[in-house]
């Protein structure tokens, strides 16, 4: 009762089904919890970017304006994209449900794989950089970054649990708080860069590149920078949980989500640029960008808040994604039941602790860097983009709806161009870690055919096609005895309430023992015969398992039950010093068919 | 099936209980078996004294000699004393039972703590120092030396989980090598000293003495061979295991063990001197020793290998007296009772397993370096080397039997004499970690006197004294079902065995499934009435609760049984995908009286 109180207090009081309905999401709520994640990414796009073309040298910093601008050029295509499935799959279009619709089982597992994976990461990198945004205005927390990270993700995950609408509410403030500071930052920092109101950079010296400039540099500092598309498939994924008309409203919070998305992320790489700012590990592009546009102002104080947040909260959209899609996996079954099961608060439990647990596994063994983590992030994103735009093009071809020769051709375009782009990531990063990537795909696809062939053949198993039920059967109640006390009188009356010609066995090991188990039976038996095995082994099982077999010997339909007596503890160090022989015996006959072991508790005061 | 034949091959057949007579030790077969662990300690005694004086100088060595003899003098009294306690103890007189009986509990089981330690201890020196002996001769292994240790366990573990007379069998050859090779190897190379046929040993250079010569550092000194001591106490641990009459043979057999102890230790003292051999850590006393006076002759790689096994097999003194003892603080009460069972070949299995591990963590922890572990080792032994003797003290006393004066006298001494050497060696090795020791024995104390309180009060709650047998029990039978299958079916029917009323309970949390749950129930529910429960915060539990409080109502003798359908999977990564909801349910009903849960198992195929 005790914990049942904590988790209330942590994760609220139940709500009932009925007002499932009513947790839904108006398109400013939608913006912030389904958005939180493809903006945020604009907090560290920019930096990968640069930080790959400073191998080459600080004049090579000059190929991220060109960089950036195929960046926007594919956010747009991708969001256009997007836009169709909505369309198509107003009852909510994640790669999976639409990769398995159109291309079949194995390619919706692919994209299921993939973007479980990608949940996870999204989780880790998002967090990591959040506590780096924090790390840069304080930085004598830098050391402490790891626990940061740790606290986050708890934080996170139990505001989740506490269900979607109320996840909305405390989502919102950052994701505007963050739009509002960086687009003052671009509009202030714009004005002076053109009027010149600025103070002037100071010089910073770079050391000469160590790799000349050439195109797998260029390749590998875009394939960085596409990390700014990550979430973007979160509205379609989610488009059940938008108010009426959902669909309507999902794609008009989409195009809202690619506009901001593409300004914001050009913004920072222009001005950047034009300020001659470079990275440095001790403190992040933005927060140098807006050190130099706002100086140690309130102002800067409050875009690295915003920073920090969005970028915390944007594990947000992986929490309402990764307990969705894990639902729908588990329903297919590719994945355990349980994850089916909503919690009390309306909300997937079980993939929420799930998702926390691995994104913090990840956080822990690459020490909070998110450097680290990027190369793995970005391969899955552009895999489950590319299947699910392929899905669209077979899925136009089939159908031939309205206008659907050039919405063939824009998803077309779509599953191609992030086809070429996710190849290029995991060429480009492959030894830097997307090889992890790379094989843990296909052993988590191996894992939900081996599941699902599991349930299938239970199903056939348990079938009730051309099953005749069967006779009915035979019961006899045994109760085991070692000794005669309050647990084991109480198991002997279960037995009698179970049945009228209940036996007592006892094996004997000692004959002294029997004979004072004898003389006391009498007074306390209630009636019940006492069976005595003899055990010259001194094992307690073998005689117990012979005489099972005497009894039961040639009836299938005769069912031995064992009531034992067993001792409830009142504290947890007490449990090693009871039940052994319980333990064994359950042990022993888990695997025999026919016998049922039934534990009699009997509750210690202390 | 397939685990009980690995058991079978790795620890033999069982013994039945009436052969337990015939398992006992002749004398040559007994010497071996309690005496490997005092005389391996010969091995690594000497060295322990020069690894001290060392410290002022090469010089200081000559005060090994002195030193050597104080030691012999107290084997001498505490075999002596030990004698006593044989002849008054002759079903076994271990610490732990003579202090008990003659200083009280509290005093028992700080002797018993202080044994359970020091058999730890004893595998992980001896193994550790026995690995040693083989890197000498073979240096190539010295860096595998940790998993030469813990293989060394494990194999003498298994060994003794065989039985006790064929433990006998395998360790009677070593011990009579070890004493073989060293009386050659000290005849000869006494009579090379005396007539000088053996070549010149190599002068050595070594540093100049770091610490000045003085009463600490010989005490010091002194405490590092008493280690020598270690171990003769088993023979008055094992009276019970020797042939009968086993008093008189086990006083036969300790002075025995007394006399080659002095002779071996002496020997390798005086003769490590002469040849003026000073500690080397790549190198063993008794190795350099053996190769100065064999050469690189096969008996030099003969005297290693007598060494090294018998230290290899001295733990198994420890293997025998551990599991003894535990058998009888488990008798007690003060541990868990499981440590009282004995296993199929009449040995106490329990007590064998956590030896080894204990053994194995102290092994890993110190890197298999015996010099860290002795500071530990030696504490112990001579607390309950003067608890024993201190109860002899009192015993004589009481009792005042023939010759019971000069017999006080004899145990007198060896209390006085034992308990100044612990003080010495707490003292001198406290911050070498000795304190560990310090703390854990009054730690382990505790820990048996809570246990013994809790035995007691459980006996307490459970007694019949007074106990009026309660009215009959009612009994409803449910059957919780969620869907219906072959595995339902069989849960169905098992209730209806147990109960001609038994009814049907299905949570609803999705009316549509009611209603097809409800189609079916015709056909195959058997007769059986189904009860459907409302969930409107879609918990299974609530409904189910207040269900089964409604049937209790007021009544304290109603049992509700919860019948449950459990999968039994065919392979254990399939348990995840089973059974969520039965251990949901088993755990809060756990803790709930008068509410039992029944599993029936339904085993799968595949």
């Amino acid at each position: 009762m005790r914990l049942y109180r904590l988790k209330r207090l942590f994760v609220g009081t139940p709500l009932p089904t009925a007002q499932q309905r009513h947790e839904r999401l108006g398109k400013a709520t939608a913006l912030a919890v389904f958005a939180s994640d493809a903006l945020s990414s604009v907090a560290y796009a920019t930096e990968e970017i640069l930080l790959v073309l400073i191998l080459a040298g600080s004049a090579a910093l000059s190929y991220s304006l060109p960089i950036a601008i195929a960046i926007a050029i594919l956010i747009a295509i991708v969001v256009s994209s997007y836009r169709q499935t909505i369309h198509a799959y107003p009852q909510g279009g994640g790669a999976y449900i639409v990769s398995k619709d159109n291309l079949g089982t194995f390619a919706g597992l692919v994209a299921g794989a993939a973007l479980l994976i990608d949940y996870v990461l999204t989780v880790a990198v998002s967090v990591a950089a959040g506590v780096a945004a924090v790390t840069s205005a304080v930085p004598v927390l830098f050391r402490h970054r790891v626990w940061l990270c740790v606290a986050a993700v708890v934080l996170v995950a139990l505001a989740n649990l506490r269900g979607i609408r109320e996840s909305g509410k405390l989502f919102a403030a950052p994701t505007y708080l963050f739009i509002g500071t960086l687009g003052a930052l671009l509009m202030y920092g714009g004005l002076g860069a053109i009027f010149n109101f600025l103070p002037e950079a100071p010089y910073v010296q770079h050391p000469p590149g160590l790799e000349g400039i050439g195109l797998f540099l260029i390749l590998r500092a875009f394939s960085s920078g596409c990390t700014a598309l990550t979430g973007v498939e979160a509205v379609s994924d989610g488009v059940p949980a938008f108010r009426p008309p959902e669909a309507h409203n999902a794609r008009i919070v989409l195009t809202w989500l690619g506009a901001i998305l593409i300004t914001l992320f050009l913004g920072i790489t222009v001005l950047a640029y034009d300020f001659g700012i470079s990275p440095r590990p001790e403190e992040t592009v933005v927060s140098q960008l807006a050190r130099h546009v706002f100086g140690t102002s309130p102002l800067y104080y409050l875009t690295q808040a915003g920073t920090a947040l969005i970028l915390l909260l944007a594990a947000n959209t992986s929490f309402a994604d990764f307990p969705r899609l894990s639902f729908f996996l588990a329903r297919d079954r590719f994945i355990p039941r349980q994850f089916a099961t909503q919690g009390d608060r309306l909300v997937f439990s079980n993939g929420i602790v799930i998702l926390a647990s691995l994104a913090t596994v990840l956080l822990v063994a690459f020490r909070g860097d998110t450097h680290a983590l990027i190369p793995l992030y970005a391969v899955g994103v552009f895999l489950s983009f590319t299947l699910s735009q392929a899905s669209m093009v077979r899925r136009w071809l089939r159908l031939r709806e309205e206008g659907w020769w050039w919405r063939t051709w824009l998803n077309g375009l779509g599953a191609v161009v992030t086809g070429l782009v996710m190849l290029t990531i995991a060429a480009t990063k492959f030894t830097h870690g997307a090889w992890i990537v790379v094989l843990l795909i296909p052993m988590l696809v191996v894992a939900f055919l081996t599941v699902h062939r599991h349930y299938e053949e239970v199903a056939a198993q348990l079938s009730l096609e051309g099953f005749e039920p069967p006779p009915p059967m035979t019961n006899t109640v045994l109760v085991l005895v070692g000794d005669i006390h309050r647990g084991v009188i109480k198991a002997i009356q279960y037995a009698k309430s179970l049945s009228p010609a209940a036996k007592a066995v006892f094996v004997e090991t000692d004959p002294e023992r029997t004979r004072k188990l004898e003389e006391k039976w009498g007074k306390w038996g209630m009636g019940v015969p006492l069976i005595v095995l003899t055990s010259p082994y001194r094992s307690l099982l073998g005689p117990l398992l012979e005489y099972i077999d005497h009894l039961q010997k040639g009836d299938e339909n005769h069912v031995v039950t064992i009531v034992l007596p067993e001792f409830i503890p009142a504290r947890w160090w007490q449990l090693g010093l009871h039940n052994q022989t319980a333990l064994l015996i359950k042990g022993a006959m888990l695997f025999r068919k026919n016998v049922i072991v039934t534990d009699v508790p009997y509750h210690l005061k202390h």
